[in-house]
């Protein structure tokens, strides 16, 4: 089974990016699954039901989400209706919505996990217990599993590896905006990546406008951070996996912008 | 001026790998300056003197440091007499030791500045307001200027990229162990990296031994980190400057490690 | 010189309460000057500037601040123009505002400085090295000082007060909004307390309704903060203190509530 | 029921000031049951068997811990072993010991549970849904509860208290080595106390030498703290409660040093 994987869209600049490079993806990868974490979609916070049904329109099966689920607020009202939106599944056990889905298609089913972080962030449930639950759930109908786990430290990312690997076909962090270049099949036949990075703005940084978040760490003061237009890019993972054992058998870092041209 | 960087250098198997590596990195880029971090050498924490001496013998004209520095004790005993060491410029000024150095080759003259962040980190001096003081006073000795930003935040990070573009030949960072994919030279004419990645273990967590850190990680009980045998993997960063101007011409992203093998 | 310090004001009850007791309050101690923490005065986040009026109508003399000293954003409007009002001293130098006014009366010139702390909290400048700049500059005109030190950690506010132990008349803390019972005159002659307390809602959480505080521990989930109604407490400090060495030679703090009436 | 809590003790200084002052305090209050934080008793970090046994020795029932627990390595070879000594059940249940004990009386049975707080701290098991299991199960052999949260923030050690009110006796914090002045009991019948400070050096910073305390803060630089000799203090809570309902009926602050003497 081909997953594609695309990193943190950030607002419009990153929905459009989405749009534009889907196509020449979808040629070049034969994807069989498409995910993508969607946390940023809405003007770099949050998911609207609109970038929900837009990007289910372009041709996404399952959003992941991270530490910005909730930061629509009208995300309450479709993300229990949903099957193809996901949220952290270490979040509190009262949060609304589900932390994993199972995807039917020809090439097998494949189930999508969603990890929150803890180092750096607020103290959800253990995201390792968490994921031998999670994991072990799935494996009873597939052993086709990928993990998008949001989180801030490396160390902690590459412990979930190591943590999951044989037991899942990929493991792939988010949340930092920068793709990182560690892509490996980890010995147990995990895919690993320890970020994807963002999709949106290339000229901002982690896709705000350049000028308000300089300002802040040299002032400390408040400052309303926009995504800016301009030059975009595409972060994302490409595994592909044996669906008879859940092993990847190939992987590869998806990095599009104008210093890394795509020429899939 | 060519310049070759590498990435934390993590314990006995760290200093290894740059021994092992580092003639052919000499013939592949032909560097005028060697610089690297070298805040791990000692078993993952700190430098010792005999770390720092076979540095230099091995060709390693700068070390910088980061949030180790102190790890080691013996520090104190020779970095005042070093010539080669540097720690970060926004330490305390009661901090001994100091945070630029310039370096003198036939190519031209290179200063090269260590500075350190505080997102996630220890309040240290402004990283942002010493890196224009750093700056410009190195300018006035020579347009080459290469700096090593060691922090935890890709924000913080990028910040400093863009803070500093076309002013100095390099921002790289470290800190993180994990190399990111996001090498370019900015606008200004800044070669840029996010993180340069670790030298050592290849099959640890930033270099550790995977069994501790998950223990740590699943327990939040205290734990002994060790630095484990077995394959190892070298980050670094290669940028070539125009010595006129200081702006940055090339730059490449170094990684090597059986999954990424060198073919320089 | 007498001086009444009252903790930081929360919301609407925290301003009745403000206007409720001082008219005893200045019975019982007689102040010369009246200081008092707003940076929660607006519905617990922030200063309108119908609260600045209201708190100067009601006797105040100097307002201090804290990290919720910009929520408001109509502060931006009035600050530089207030005579009454201060914000951290550590703040950025581009910040509005500033961080330290000198009240004349009567009994003596009394220079009030707000400083802010960082240890888990954002990396403003250094609060050391500020208050040793700011009192030196204050003692020029008057030994009377008297320090607000918005901080956290209860190490770093013990230090601060060590710190200027002998150079200011006294060190209050805020921002706890838990009144500490370590009132106490230092060696050197400064009256000192960890935190004045909050002065506002009694049956809530830090001055916010406890069903929605106790939510987001219970689930890390969003939740709007409310200030509520019902039974209210008053905590402030009362420091008298020489005016010619600027030493105290009196504190006292002050807690009224249900649980401890005022008995002054 | 009459329970004498004392609060964090510090190095020697600490447990001197402990055999010194319990006699007067047995006399003052009677206690049935004499409870103890000890995570600071060796040299201010951790708790050796020596420190275990004296304590006992001295009279004191129920040794309760924090993050410090772990920092004298010998305490795993006796923590298991001892009926006396709980650490936070909120621990991992992979940690030794356990976190909570029932001690028999001849004035009835009271459980001491001990619990950990995750705000600014590692993220241990949540420490509500733990309180609700420990006092569900604690409920079943009496009423008569006392817990000690051993926690940072105001906040969260508030929710705690409004959390268990009416559930529990008592409700106390430490960890921050300051005593705050907010005793009270709460409508459902739980006495609180955000925290009842530190039992030994007065003069210092959390009872670690000042001067060391100070440099680290000043210059963000390594320093061993050390525990200083001199005068000191001692911080505690009792709390009187019926052994039928199990609520509070009555709890008093005490804080004992130069400043607040003892007139018990
Ligand atoms: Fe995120
Ligand atoms: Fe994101
Ligand atoms: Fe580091
Ligand atoms: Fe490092
Ligand atoms: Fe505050
Ligand atoms: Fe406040
Ligand atoms: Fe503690
Ligand atoms: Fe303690």
């Amino acid at each position: 089974m081909k997953i594609l994987f695309i990193g943190d869209i950030v607002g419009g600049p990153g929905m459009d990016t989405v749009r534009r490079h889907l196509p020449k993806l979808r040629r070049a990868y034969k994807p069989d699954v498409i995910i993508a974490n969607g946390e940023n979609a809405a003007s770099g916070k949050g998911l609207t039901r609109d970038d929900h049904d837009e990007l289910l329109f372009a041709g996404v099966d399952v959003i992941t989400m991270g530490n910005h689920t909730w930061d629509k607020r009208e995300i309450f009202d479709f993300i229990e209706g949903s099957d193809a939106l996901i949220r952290p599944a270490n979040f509190s056990s009262d949060a609304p919505g589900r932390g994993r889905v199972t995807i039917r298609k020809e090439a097998g089913a494949l189930t999508v996990i969603n990890l929150h972080g803890r180092t750096f962030m607020p103290p959800h449930e253990d995201p390792f217990a968490m994921a031998d639950r999670m994991v072990e759930e799935a494996a009873e109908e597939s052993p086709l599993i990928f993990v998008d786990f949001h989180a801030e430290a490396t160390s902690e990312k590459i412990a979930m590896g190591w943590h999951l690997d044989g037991r899942v076909s990929a493991v792939v962090g988010t949340h930092t905006h920068v793709q990182t270049a560690d892509d490996r099949i980890l010995p147990g036949g995990t895919a690993y990546l320890t970020d994807a990075g963002m999709t949106g703005p290339y000229d901002g940084i982690l896709g705000m406008r350049k000028e308000e978040v300089l300002y802040r760490f040299k002032t400390n003061m408040p400052v309303r951070f926009t995504v800016p237009d301009g030059r975009t890019q595409l972060g994302g993972f490409f595994v592909e996996a044996d669906p008879k054992s859940g092993k990847a058998v190939r992987c590869e870092r998806i990095l599009i912008n104008d210093d890394h041209p795509f020429n899939g």
